[in-house]
């Protein structure tokens, strides 16, 4: 039988977080159509929607709000790990491996069974992935890093603790927003391996390093860095029609952040983030990288490859010029992907606790019936 | 459609490593019988061969080993991480880590593309596995760590490195065997983790960083220390069938190390590694944890519980054994089923490279159609 190597279409679990209709380009999160949560909610209300199915009132805003803000110090020996690797080192690479370090500091890193306690670890998890981003953000600019605030949300304190200065609220509304739109969808590969993990039994941190190594790849969450680096390399407007023809229409390349495996309609989040993107760039006075994406975008509109294959800007598209217009670097751009998707996997992984181990199998097709031979004689 | 959540059944690969016929309780790697290979092969033997799929030459073998042990060393910041570490942290935690943080010394990290160059990074990871698990055995002891050899292979290498001291050739033949039996399994958990990971484009120590955090369930590898552990609180062989009675007859738990999704007969690697346990326990002078479990694996096979579901002991439950007689801690026996696997985790990353996005889908079963309300209106 043929390999089912994509598992395309095979079902792996019955979930509450979101639902995705990729051939008309819809996407809710329990029940919330992902317009409204991008013009209304903060992350930290998604992150409860995503856990809870429900919207949470004011109190439980504020108690989840405070659990993130008063767990995100990270230990001083994550810091030192942190400030000895290569300043080259992917954030990436840099979080995942600080992410795997902090299990060693938190007491409940083997409680294995209780939900409760994941959904706990899972907070402090956010509050920690935000700290690192900023911190490794700082030392590579050479900077001590800057401890979170108890009195901020995650995208403000992320800010804060990046620059050392309040954030205006135009940024730190877009970031909110951006966090919002990425915090989940559905069984995408990152979800799928931290939920991978977990079915063996393992602990919440394994399989959040794990989702954070599947998100680094340059199919999933690597494409925003990717494509701002394309964007960095048409560098002007007027070299975008010429760079298609010389690369893509040869077929030399393909356009990073365009197509998606499950959008054949217009990814729902790339239109908020198209517009978010472009207010940004005009607050900064600065139009230039989006008009460059926009005006890519068009040409691949208007091309029969990308028409016959119903290939349209996904999120990591626009969401790379705003992450550029809020000052991030681009190897920045990717960790803050996986801040918004903590979110996202670790209701997956609450969820998936106590399930059944997730093991297909394989199509032998190597030798068969051979013959041991002594060294020498081979 | 109900989901299938387990994936059993469901062919994700076409692998030419091993094969695995769990109904007649059948073990192949790449045409060799397990049996053959765990008489006469090394490790390292077994390694070339399940990336080559064929047995090496004394010229490429004594390559294969000598690329291994000088690229075994680990930078100094990772031995100053892993002592920067509480003690009680678990071998796979730290593990884990170490392997993670390893990438940023790597200069070929980020090459994710040439799979001779993946090649060169799983044998480098290979020698740095070793040198971590018989780093940190000596860290939580209170001792430094010693620098790996040129001239000893894995089995020998990572025991001269533990004690300081050169291993007895019963020792290191024993811990040799063990490698190759648990070196690959066919489309098992951890590889998978590992190849979802590498699907997305992602490197080479992502995914073995994502097989750590799988193999480290007690669903998986982790199995081997539950083995241990529940040997140890019986305590002596006297104590097996008042244990079995009042833990196993009663429905209260299960017995570690007895099951496997895959083998419905008798795992051959349990039967092989039964022998070398019994073996090393002799020539110890102490059979008491090998009688202790021999009397509780007879106590299964004849229960009905057990015939009917075809349960008989696995991989791991005469690991442990043999482990424990190495004077291994219980807590390192994972690490050393890591140690053994990687060479399995990298044949599969370095078949997958290039390969299709694994990514499956999931039933929405949440609500829809909800309306945004007002914080101070919920």
């Amino acid at each position: 039988m043929a390999n089912q190597g994509g598992l395309e279409g095979i079902a792996v679990a019955d979930i509450t977080t979101s639902f995705v209709d990729g051939s008309v380009g819809e996407l809710i999160y329990s029940g919330y159509k992902i317009e409204d949560l991008a013009e209304n909610a903060t992350f930290e209300e998604a992150l409860f929607l995503l856990f809870h199915s429900r919207l949470p009132n004011r109190q439980e805003y504020e108690e989840l709000r405070a659990t993130i803000a008063a767990n995100a110090a990270i230990d001083e020996a994550v810091i030192r790990m942190l400030q000895s690797l290569p300043k080259a080192t992917p954030g990436m690479a840099a979080l995942r491996t600080a992410v795997s370090m902090l299990s060693a500091f938190d007491p409940d890193a083997e409680n294995l069974l209780d939900k409760e306690v994941a959904a706990r670890k899972a907070l402090c998890l956010t509050g920690q992935i935000m700290t690192i981003c900023a911190a490794w953000m700082r030392i590579i600019r050479g900077l001590e890093p800057i401890s979170p605030r108890g009195d901020l949300g995650v995208a403000q304190n992320f800010l804060y603790m990046k620059s050392g200065e309040e954030p205006s609220a135009t940024a730190s509304a877009a970031l909110d927003s951006y966090l919002v739109l990425l915090a989940e969808h559905g069984m995408n590969a990152s979800t799928f391996a931290a939920r991978v993990v977990t079915a063996t039994g393992s602990d919440m941190h394994s399989a959040i390093v794990a989702g954070i190594g599947a998100l680094k790849g340059p199919a999933h969450g690597g494409a925003n860095s990717a494509a701002m680096n394309m964007f960095l390399e048409i560098g002007e407007v007027d070299n975008v029609l010429p760079w298609f023809e010389a690369n893509i229409k040869s077929g030399k390349r393909r356009i990073m952040g365009i197509g998606h495996r499950v959008y054949k309609a217009p990814d729902p989040r790339a239109a908020i983030l198209k517009r978010q993107a472009e207010a940004l760039a005009d607050s900064s006075g600065n139009r230039k990288w989006f008009d460059i994406a926009a005006k890519l975008a068009d040409a691949a509109r208007a091309d029969d490859y990308f028409i016959q294959r119903k290939l349209f800007p996904n999120v990591d598209y626009y969401s790379a010029i705003a992450l550029y217009t809020l000052d991030l670097d681009v190897d920045m751009f990717t960790p803050l992907f996986a801040l918004a998707r903590i979110a996202g996997w670790s209701a997956h992984v609450i969820a998936q606790m106590g399930g059944r181990l997730i093991r297909p199998k394989a199509n032998y097709v190597g030798p068969r019936g051979l013959t041991w031979l002594p060294m020498d004689e081979r």
